[in-house]
């Protein structure tokens, strides 16, 4: 069988776990007794396979298995559903790695531009990123524009609509592109390259369509997506449709799925194509943990799969405040993205997004830049 | 404002909830420090407002916040978007229960068959459905359509392929359909009402789209979808564009616990469009209670909000020779979906089918019958 490696972590008494095993690699293939199965190409080709058990704690238990590469088709949604579809229905189970195949990156490929093309796009050269939020849900385009125009002023290189912001009446996703563009174009500093706007996308597969043919027409070249909401198929289609776009993945809905947010965020939201993954950063108003960010992190950017990098992007409560700790722990090859933390300032927005903007520069002078 | 009532459980000691509650009201809304707000439309209009904070258990707290309608356009992946999006990262949270009101309903409609759809397209009058599952993937369509054959000799109401049947190369979803339906009509019975085949629909939108226009041609008129995979505003697309067709919703993917199982089947895939919906029984290999199950199944049916019934069809590990207590416990607005448990016949699939037929018309016998 061409298999796709799955690991599960699965709470059991120790007498039941091999049975659990078992049952969760019928599960997630042909879902049926295996006993009553005659036909030999399912037997060999598709049956989930359980390769190894292991506690890893007392109570809690590492399940490897082999599950049919074939059962997957050229299908994102298929992969995950293949994954995880019926066991996220188990409470005590999680989906807690895959083994990132040279198959299954030739089916999805990745990300189409990554950290260096995030970088270039505002000409970083190798620094961080910043990034900010146009926010709260509610105001006008004009409104929201104004903010623009502000943290542009301020320098920074991406503004990303609040995942809020979808197509209400109030701010349609049309006058707010059109809105903000104009803004950044008024008050780019001479000189500098040019903060990007990053809209987000929102609705089914032909409203995002149509956003972005909206976006493209405005000269913009990064969107934001929610690929769990939008479907992990319809997320994929968009990047393979959409070459010269970036995109920056947001986690929401992502923590009702309970696949752990490493292999979430650093394997299988990069291998369908996300340029850049948000996620929740410790000691901000979320509960992952400093490991979990760590190594979420790691994970996106990791060189081993002939993927390109996936910029983390560490967010939730974050101030300007953080910004050296947070470069420690990073390093220099992610996005830090500060929103409510900057918009507190009010009307010092400027000087507040400059003064991050300056951490962020300030911080990679004088040390190994390369 | 114009409002959404969500219900939240949120685990947190005594003298930290308030803050928890309003924390939930203000990221589900504006995302961002109310102190840093002067738009008068957003303060009144659109951030959250927690109404009701009640401790359930010791430790253990529902929550009820006012949303504002306002922010979910019309869209149904929005709508979970503004419910729980990023609230779903924080693992002591659930989203509980929604108020269902006429606004929601008017947005969504609802099932457009439901019920007495799916009755009346089988002859059911106004017993139980039956509904068994094409299975296990990695079968020819040759060898699914003679599975399906026998199912119809059996005379089952529905077939449905099983979730994991995307679009493989070893049986591809045209070829699929094809197959089922010639032989489906080959084995009918004279004068009995026909067996429907209920194809399961995957990828992306437009993938969807083509496999419902197959289906179509092959006079077929009611689909499998996992609407969590397909992403919700996928889902309710093709609810809006497809009239005619009966949705299945299949859970894969719903994951455990994070949204309350009678309210993501039995009123948000519901008022999005859901026709039955298919839910893991208690007592099966998934661990739903039998209170959640009984809850999830009234939820569904219930007559309220002016929606048509979307039927309860509760899968797992069910055998024939549950009928009578399944039906005892969940009366005859069901369908009983039994797959497993009747491919293990194997040589007597068709016995036993007509067996699981007969239990289901048997019991109905002699009963009230309106």
């Amino acid at each position: 069988m061409q298999g796709i490696l799955a690991v599960y972590r699965v709470r059991s008494d120790a007498r039941s776990i091999e049975d659990r095993a078992r049952a969760i690699a019928v599960e997630q293939s042909v879902e049926m007794p295996v006993s009553a199965i005659d036909d030999q190409f399912v037997l060999s080709e598709i049956v989930g396979r359980v390769q190894t058990i292991e506690e890893i704690q007392v109570g809690l238990f590492e399940v490897r298995i082999a599950l049919s590469l074939a059962s997957v088709g050229r299908d994102a949604g298929q992969l995950m559903n293949v994954l995880f579809g019926n066991t996220s229905l188990h409470e005590d189970v999680i989906l807690h790695d895959i083994e990132l195949s040279s198959e299954l990156v030739d089916l999805f490929q990745g990300p189409r531009h990554g950290l260096d093309g995030l970088r270039s796009r505002v000409g970083a050269g190798h620094r961080a990123l910043t990034c900010s939020t146009l926010k709260p849900q509610g105001l006008t385009p004009v409104r929201l524009a104004e903010l623009a125009g502000r943290f542009a002023l301020g320098g920074i290189d991406y503004i990303k609509d609040d995942h809020s912001l979808a197509d209400q009446p109030y701010a349609p996703f049309a006058h707010r592109v059109e809105a903000v563009t104009a803004a950044l174009k008024k008050s780019r500093p001479a000189g500098q390259a040019s903060t990007h706007y990053v809209p987000s996308l929102s609705g089914d597969l032909d409203c995002m369509r149509d956003q972005l043919a909206i976006a493209a027409n405005a000269g913009i070249d990064t969107v934001l997506i929610a690929p769990v909401l939008a479907g992990y198929s319809n997320f994929h289609r968009l990047v393979k449709e959409n070459p010269s776009f970036a995109f920056v993945a947001h986690p929401t809905m992502a923590g009702a799925a309970r696949v752990a947010p490493p292999l979430l965020f650093g394997k299988l939201l990069r291998v369908f194509g996300a340029d850049a993954v948000v996620f929740p950063n410790y000691g901000g108003r979320f509960g992952y943990s400093v490991e979990t960010c760590k190594e979420l992190a790691s994970t996106a950017l990791k060189d081993d799969w002939g993927l390109r990098a996936c910029v983390p992007v560490p967010a939730g409560g974050m101030t300007p405040q953080r910004v050296p700790e947070l470069l420690d722990f990073y390093g220099k090859s992610v996005m830090l993205l500060i929103g409510g933390g900057l918009l507190v300032a009010r009307d010092r927005l400027v000087q507040e997004t400059a003064a991050f903007v300056t951490a962020v520069r300030e911080f990679h002078r004088g040390r190994d830049d390369d």
